[in-house]
C-alpha cells in the first residue's frame, strides 16, 4: 500500500491494529481474543490483519513487543537431532541477549509480567497454546516436562541478566552451554 | 525495653534502623554497608542493631522484607545427606509458597528486582556473599554450579507462581519434586 493523503498509511493502520490487539488481549485474554474482534475494534477488515501479521500469535508477539517469535523457538526445538535440543535452545536464548534490541523488551516483559496479573495471564494463555502445546505435540513430551525446560531458561535469564549474579553474569556462552544445556536436554529426554 | 513516654519504643527504634538500613544498602550496596554506618544513620548504638537483628545479613532480610532467611536456606542445603539436597531445597521453596504471608513478599521482590537495577544490585551483593559463597564453601561446589541450581529455583517460582503456566501451576508438590529435584541435585553432584 502506498501512503496517500486521504487515508491512514500502513504505519498508522498497523499501530491501530496493535492498539486494538492490546485492548482485546487485555479484555479477553489470549485464548478469547480473535483476529475478527481485533479487526472490528481497529475498524479494519480481518483480511488486513492477516495481511499485516499472518496469525493471531504473530499479532500477540507484535502487540506485546515480545523479544522473540515463539515460532522460531518452536522450530529450534523441533528441527535437528533430538540429542541437541538443550544446546540449540540455550544458544538461541543466549543470542537474544547479545543485542540491546532484544534485551530491552525482555526486561520490559519481566517487569510487566511480575507487576501485572493481567499481563501474566495473557502471556500464560499465549505460551500454553502457541509454544507449549506445539512443542509437546511435536516431540511427544509431556507438557509438564516442557515447562520444566522453560522454567530453567527463565531462571537463567533472571539470574544471569536481571539479577546479574556472578560468576554467571560474565560466564561465556560455552560455559553456560556446558552448565545448563544438559539440564534442558534432560527435560526433553523421556 | 519497656515503652515509655520519653523515648521511642522498640517498634519505632526497629523501624528507624530498618529505614537507615534501606538507605545505607541503597547508597553503598550490600557489601559496602556496615552495621556501624546503619546505626549512625539511625542515631542508635551499633550494639542495639546487633541486639535487634544479630548480623548484617539479618538486617538485610528484614529491611528488604525478604520472604525467607537465607541462613535457613544454607542450613537446608548443607545439613542432611548430600544425595537429598535437591529434594530438600525444592520442598523448602514450595513450602514458602503455601502461605500468603511469604508469597506476597516474594512477588514484591520479583517486581522490585525486575524494575530497579539498584535493588537488583543490592540483592546480587547479598546473594553472592550471604548465600552463594557459604553454600559453595560448605559443599566444595563451584559457585557457577550453585547459581545453576539457584537459577532453576528462580525459574520454577516464575513459571509456577508468577506466570502460573499450567500444568505446572497446579502440579502437586510430589510431582514438582519428581520433575525438578533431580535437576537441582545434578548441579550439586560434582
Amino acid at each position: 500500500m502506498a501512503r496517500t493523503g486521504r487515508r491512514p498509511g500502513p504505519t498508522q493502520t498497523r499501530e491501530a491494529i496493535l492498539a486494538a490487539a492490546r485492548s482485546q488481549f487485555a479484555e479477553r485474554g489470549y485464548g478469547g481474543a480473535t483476529i475478527r474482534g481485533i479487526a472490528a475494534e481497529a475498524g479494519v477488515n480481518a483480511a488486513l490483519v492477516h495481511h499485516f501479521f499472518g496469525s493471531k500469535d504473530k499479532v500477540f508477539v507484535a502487540a506485546m513487543n515480545l523479544p522473540f517469535d515463539p515460532a522460531v523457538l518452536v522450530e529450534t526445538v523441533v528441527d535437528g537431532p533430538r540429542s541437541g535440543i538443550g544446546e540449540r535452545i540455550l544458544r538461541l536464548f543466549l543470542s537474544l541477549w547479545r543485542e540491546p534490541d532484544t534485551r530491552a523488551p525482555f526486561f520490559a516483559l519481566v517487569r510487566s509480567v511480575s507487576s501485572s496479573p493481567e499481563v501474566a495471564a495473557q502471556l500464560r494463555g499465549f505460551m500454553e497454546s502457541a509454544v507449549l502445546a506445539r512443542v509437546a505435540a511435536a516431540l511427544g513430551v509431556p507438557r509438564l516436562r516442557v515447562l520444566g525446560a522453560a522454567s530453567q531458561m527463565v531462571g537463567v535469564v533472571m539470574m544471569r541478566h536481571v539479577i546479574g549474579a556472578e560468576p554467571m553474569a560474565s560466564a561465556d556462552e560455552d560455559e553456560m552451554v556446558a552448565l545448563v544445556a544438559p539440564v534442558i536436554q534432560h527435560y526433553f529426554d523421556v
